[in-house]
C-alpha cells in the first residue's frame, strides 16, 4: 500500500515539474534566441524589448492555454473511452473477456492463472470497465483541476524564464552592448535550470545542466546568423 | 488480437500527429502574434520579417531538440525503472508479489481471483519485471527512433506553422498594410488546423476549429497591445 501511495505522489509532482520545465526551458530559450537574433540586425535595445516582450506575452499565452485545451482534451478523452469501455462489456462481454486474456498472454500466462481475473470482473462490471481504462488503454482518471493549474503553471514559467534574457537589453540602449550580459545571464540561468532539472527528474545533472545551455546557445546562434543574413 | 493490434497502430499514429500538433500549434500561433506585436510598434514590415524569422528559427530548434530531449528521457526513465524492477523482483520478490495483490485489490477481487496471475508471473521473472513496468508503473518500451523522428516532425511543422502569417509581411513593405493580411490568412489557418485536429482526436471539429483560431487571435492581440503600450 505505500508503495502504492508513493507513486501517486510521484506522478502528482512529476506533473507539475513536467509544467515548470515546458513554460521554462522554452521561456528561456525562444526570447533569449529571438533577442539575440534581433541584436544581430538592429542597432537599438528598443526594437528588441518591443519584439521580445511581444514574443513573451505570445508565446505564454500559447503555451498557457496550449496546456490547457491539452489537459482538457486527456478528460474528454477519457470520459469518452470509459463511456465506450461500459458500452462494449454489456454489449460484448465475451471481446472484453478475450482482450483482458490477450493483456496476459503477452506475459506468458494460460487461462489456468488469469482465469481467476476474469471471473472476479464478471461480477464486478464497474471496475471490469476500470480495470479496463487502466491495463488495456493505459489511461488513469485525470485530476479535473489539472487543466486550469496546468495553464497558470507553464505560462508564469514561460514569462519568468522569458524576462531573464531581456533584463540587459531594458538596462542598456544599445542592443550590441546588451548582447554578451544576456548571452551571460541566460546561459547561467539554463545551465542552472538544467541542473535542478537534473536532480528532480533523476538525470545526470551535468549533462542536463550542458544540454539546456546548448539548445539554448544553439537556437540564439542560428537565429542570429539567420536574421542577419536576411536584414 | 485484432483489437490489441489496433491498439497499438492507434498509439504510433497519435505520437505522430501529437507532435505535429504540438509544432503547428505554436508555430502558427506565436511567430503571428510576434508580428503582430511587432506591427503594433514599428512602421516597416522588415524589421517584422526579422523578428518573425529569427523567432521561427529560434522556436523550431528549441521546440525540436526539446522534443528529441524530452524523447530520450522518457527512454532513459523506462531502462532505469527496468533494472530497478529487475532488481526488486531478485531482491524483495515478496513485496513484488504485494505490489500484484495491491493493483488487483482495487478492482475488487480478492487472492482467489489473482492468486494464479501471481504464481504464473513468479514462475518467469522476465515477463514478470515487464507487467510491472507496464501495470504498475504504466510505462509502454519506447522507440528507440522515435527521439530523432519526433524532433524533425515538431521542428518542421514548427517552420510551416510559422511562415504562413509572416508571407504577407515578406510581400509588402508596411507593416500596417501587411497586418490585416496576416490575421486573416492566420485565423483561417488555425482553424482548418484546429478542425482537421478535431477530426482525428475525435473531439467536436467546430468547437476545435474555435478554439484554435481564440488562442491565435488571443495571443496576437495581447501582444499587439502590450508592445504598442511599452514602445
Amino acid at each position: 500500500m505505500s508503495t502504492y501511495l508513493h507513486h501517486e505522489t510521484h506522478f502528482q509532482s512529476s506533473d507539475l515539474l513536467r509544467d515548470i520545465v515546458i513554460g521554462m526551458a522554452d521561456g528561456l530559450t525562444v526570447p533569449f534566441a529571438l533577442a539575440a537574433g534581433i541584436s544581430g540586425a538592429v542597432a537599438g535595445s528598443a526594437v528588441v524589448v518591443t519584439a521580445g516582450v511581444a514574443e513573451i506575452v505570445a508565446g505564454s499565452i500559447a503555451m498557457g492555454l496550449g496546456g490547457y485545451l491539452a489537459a482538457q482534451g486527456e478528460a474528454e478523452h477519457y470520459n469518452s473511452e470509459l463511456v465506450r469501455e461500459e458500452q462494449e462489456i454489456i454489449e460484448k462481454p465475451q471481446a472484453e473477456m478475450d482482450e483482458v486474456a490477450e493483456l496476459f498472454r503477452q506475459y506468458g500466462l494460460t487461462e489456468q492463472h488469469y482465469g481467476g481475473v476474469i471471473d472476479g470482473l464478471k461480477g464486478n462490471p464497474l471496475a471490469w470497465r476500470d480495470f479496463m481504462m487502466r491495463f488495456e488503454l493505459g489511461l488513469q482518471k485525470p485530476d479535473s483541476r489539472r487543466a486550469g493549474q496546468s495553464a497558470l503553471t507553464i505560462g508564469g514559467s514561460y514569462i519568468l524564464g522569458g524576462l531573464v534574457p531581456l533584463a540587459p537589453y531594458m538596462a542598456t540602449a544599445s542592443a550590441a552592448q546588451a548582447l554578451p550580459w544576456s548571452i551571460g545571464v541566460t546561459l547561467m540561468a539554463l545551465a542552472v535550470f538544467g541542473f535542478v532539472k537534473g536532480s528532480f527528474t533523476g538525470a545526470a545533472r551535468l549533462k542536463s545542466a550542458l544540454q539546456t545551455a546548448s539548445i539554448g546557445g544553439l537556437a540564439a546562434a542560428a537565429a542570429f546568423v539567420l536574421a542577419r543574413a536576411i536584414s
